[in-house]
């Protein structure tokens, strides 16, 4: 199976001049989901990790299915304000403002070794944020997996220091 | 197992005066993730439907993992704007000002029977909204799953016209 033939270009998605990858035919196709899941099952299985970090949304998605099928305990990472108890922040750089990510304060009170499952990576930024977000809360990132790797806009060399691991490339 | 358990009253959040419910104790504990996502499927299992309705942003997350243990697709409703292909939306109010939900065009293209699967429902607004817009796009709403239901809210009365199911009541 081509998970590709699943994932759909939309042009000037969000703003002119972009090529997004809409991934809701993806989810639409059942069996073309679960092999999806299995896919990054085999990517991360094999890691040393106790827990799965998830984010805010499409993260929400692929994370904790994998996370579930796995027996991993699931830590979310969302936009400002939306997570309710103390937190860490991290804010980093967009092309246009700033964008900030929270964790809850307590996420590693009883395990340390996590994996990111997210859907995709573009420059790296909001990866990297990420990354240094759990690392401030105390956790320690195994790898990094995103679904597909949009590797013209060379995201991996931001993330260097970071085991990456992803599905599809473009 | 008492899920409730799971569960952690934040006072005060979003807003003063609001006791929030914070599942992400819930999504650490594997065990109790297992049991919760085991209710949601003996609770729908039986209803004649093709896909599950996930609304962002927790709603990714439930309804995921229940849409892939029971063979079901999977149809995201987001917040205006993220959604990148043609959509169909539904604005509804708040207690102050508004918001906006989409859902794909084509997202009943191949079938039209759903179960909505989210997390909290509350004065019902925005559960009365997302059963509008899978109308609007086509779609029939078999049932209404909400993990928790806030009863004093009294949200079901604004969805009487549904067969609305819930775990946890409050």
């Amino acid at each position: 199976m081509n998970l590709k033939d699943y994932i759909r270009d939309i042009k000037d998605f969000p703003i002119d001049g972009v090529v997004f990858k809409d991934i809701t035919p993806l989810l639409k196709d059942v069996t073309a989901f679960e092999y999806c899941t299995k896919a990054i099952m085999d990517s991360i299985q094999d890691l040393d990790f106790d827990a799965i970090v998830i984010p805010e949304a499409r993260g929400f998605i692929f994370g904790t299915v994998v996370a579930q099928r796995l027996g991993k305990s699931i830590i979310p990472v969302r936009k400002a304000g939306k997570l309710p108890y103390k937190t860490y922040s991290e804010t980093y750089d967009l092309e246009y403002g700033t964008a900030t990510l929270e964790i809850h304060q307590d996420a590693f009170d009883t395990f340390k070794k996590v994996v990111v499952v997210d859907d995709v990576l573009a420059t790296g930024g909001t990866s990297l944020a990420i990354a240094k977000l759990i690392e401030k809360a105390g956790g320690e990132v195994v790898s990094i997996f995103n679904l597909i790797d949009l590797t013209f806009l060379n995201g991996s060399r931001k993330l260097k220091d970071y085991n990456l691991k992803s599905l599809l490339e473009y």
